[in-house]
């Protein structure tokens, strides 16, 4: 891969944490460009975690890249997807580390996507106590969401997203070329994310979204530059006011709790977090219609627009005796959940998120109509 | 167990660690008063994570005084000793908590040693990535040293608590009385750890210990609380300036580089943490004077202490053919190693410590000397 555009070309985005504070990096040519990889923190040791598809495509220009920087530059390749971010998983990366003698200044860098960047983080918080890592997202789901912020983890047998950390990456290093190489199942996957910024955070966003769908498909240059970089903004903004998730972060989740009851239902891996994703915001909307704070028109324009970029908008029939139970089981074990009530991010203007219970039967409704529209 | 004295007698050491600050509660009838639990987070679950000889001891009373606090009070019994902390009693944890319904306000208690308390503490680190957890430590070791100051971790196969996390408990609960029930080869592993605040960091208490071993190994109730009251306002005063440990808290460390290769070499459990530690220091001791740093009066001190406290003295040989070469192999898998060179705490007067490298060949022969003293 050679760059195309001059890496000055590339903007950053600030997340503002204190000490823990650090940019987010968007361009062409960002991944073999010099100046992504200066004022990282120096090591003997670097070492990059990725999976099988993404180490045949990128991992040898990474590599030589953090040759220049680092003595000793390891390489880890883990199985890919969803299925498999468990211990086991997370485990080879330890045994990589101890087996190559890393010592607690090394530097990890995940290069992949979500399952791989929140397998690399929660090692990075956990090795040693805690190594630095930086990373280096692949797909465009983890450049707008998964890569930015901190949030690391695995998977239990008994829930998604269950065993991890908040652990702040150095640098995010998003490479625009990269999308280019991605199936459009994984970019329709992305845009789910993308959409789902608007709706919790800026009408405007909304609109300029209905307007350039069709250009984000197509893979048009500009328009993925600012949907990134507009994605990571508003993260970026989130996730500083509240980096914990003890408050308003939580709106990050709008349609995570329908999606991870998806997620889980289907058996992991089955639909793509960001199609999953989709049609929970699709359900979540109309959970917001239904405790009054938006209308119909909103589900409406949502459903379209999620429909538009290639994703599901009929949830799944997760049990054919008790489909409802089934949903609300695994929504009860959701980390929002508070002393068994299920918390949903619902929208009560187009641009503004909250977080609120619901009556059962309401929410019975909901995932009546959804699982037959 | 009832309260022989009154909890108004218990001591209260303060951990100044901004909003992570938290206070450690020393005294007789501290488990079963009213005022150990006061202003505790609030939540609906509790979980007492303990092992079968602790829960026999201790688990009923724990769970009685938490009803009071918390509407549902679930017990997680883990395997006991070093052996096993190890990933799959780590999930025994995640599995209790997951199967229980327990959302990310519930509330660990870890009642038991030092494995029960890196143990849980890394799981209320990782568990819906963090929830709070209380050290109710019953042992010597636990209440002095591995208790305070948010070390947490587990055991891999190629080096010990090498995965875990910095995380501090909410408060540490130290009752005396607990000491009485302890087998005396745990009384004396204990002593290791309260024997090393006086080289690294105070004189005085040095003298104190050499007066007081005695009335410490017959379980002096008095001498016991000093000794376990000025054990931790030592370390609250190192933890506090170094949270982190990337500086001057390396020196809790004193002994433990020769005492992990121990561990390690004769196989975790088979000689006690304390004792590693104990015969480790003198092993740090006599690198110290080959260093030049103190003199030998120093190695002769330390060494008649550590074995008046029931000790061993003479480092075990690891491996018949090459001794030597197994010990550092093993100590540079040590997380104060950096880039392959082992990094020692040492000591350069009687109260005050320091990280240093040191020739590999002068590490041998401490290493020879002190198998064959």
């Amino acid at each position: 891969m050679t760059s195309q555009h001059p890496v000055s070309s590339a903007q950053r985005v600030h997340i503002a944490l204190g000490e823990r504070s650090y940019e987010i990096v968007i361009g062409s040519g960002v991944l073999d460009a010099e100046a992504s990889y200066g004022g990282l923190p120096r090591a003997a040791h670097a070492m990059i975690v990725t999976n099988p598809v993404v180490a045949s495509l990128y991992g040898e220009v990474l590599a030589q890249a953090l040759k220049g920087h680092y003595p000793l530059v390891h390489t880890v390749v883990l199985p890919d997807g969803e299925a498999h971010k468990t211990w086991e998983s997370l485990n080879l990366i330890f045994d990589a580390l101890l087996s190559n003698g890393c010592d607690r200044n090394t530097v990890l860098f995940a290069l992949g996507g979500g399952v791989v960047g929140d397998m690399t983080g929660f090692a990075a918080a956990s090795y040693m106590r805690g190594v630095p890592f930086v990373q280096v997202p692949t797909t465009l789901l983890a450049q707008v969401d998964s890569s930015v912020g901190g949030k690391t983890a695995i998977n239990h047998p008994l829930g998604k997203n269950m065993i991890g950390a908040f652990y702040q990456p150095h640098r995010v290093l998003c490479d625009l070329d990269v999308i280019n190489s991605l199936p459009g199942r994984e970019l329709s996957a992305g845009l789910a994310e993308v959409i789902k910024y608007g709706p919790i955070a800026d009408a405007a966003f909304l609109d300029w979204m209905e307007a350039n769908l069709d250009a984000l498909i197509a893979r048009d240059p500009a328009a993925l530059a600012f949907a990134v970089r507009r994605s990571c903004e508003i993260k970026a903004q989130v996730v500083s006011q509240d980096e914990r998730e003890s408050g308003v972060r939580a709106i990050l989740n709008f349609g995570h709790t329908f999606g991870h009851a998806i997620e889980a239902g289907m058996g992991y891996g089955a639909w793509l977090h960001g199609e999953a994703v989709g049609c929970g915001m699709v359900m979540a909307a109309r959970l917001s219609v239904a405790l009054g704070l938006v209308d119909q028109t909103f589900v409406e324009r949502l459903r379209r627009l999620v429909e538009r970029a290639g994703l599901p908008v009929v949830a799944p029939v997760l049990d054919a005796q008790d489909n409802v139970g089934r949903y609300m089981a695994l929504m009860r074990v959701d980390k929002k959940a508070e002393a068994g009530a299920i918390r949903f991010v619902v929208i009560d203007s187009v641009g503004h998120a909250l977080v609120r219970s619901a009556p059962d039967e309401m929410v019975a409704d909901v995932i009546n109509v959804s699982c037959q529209v």
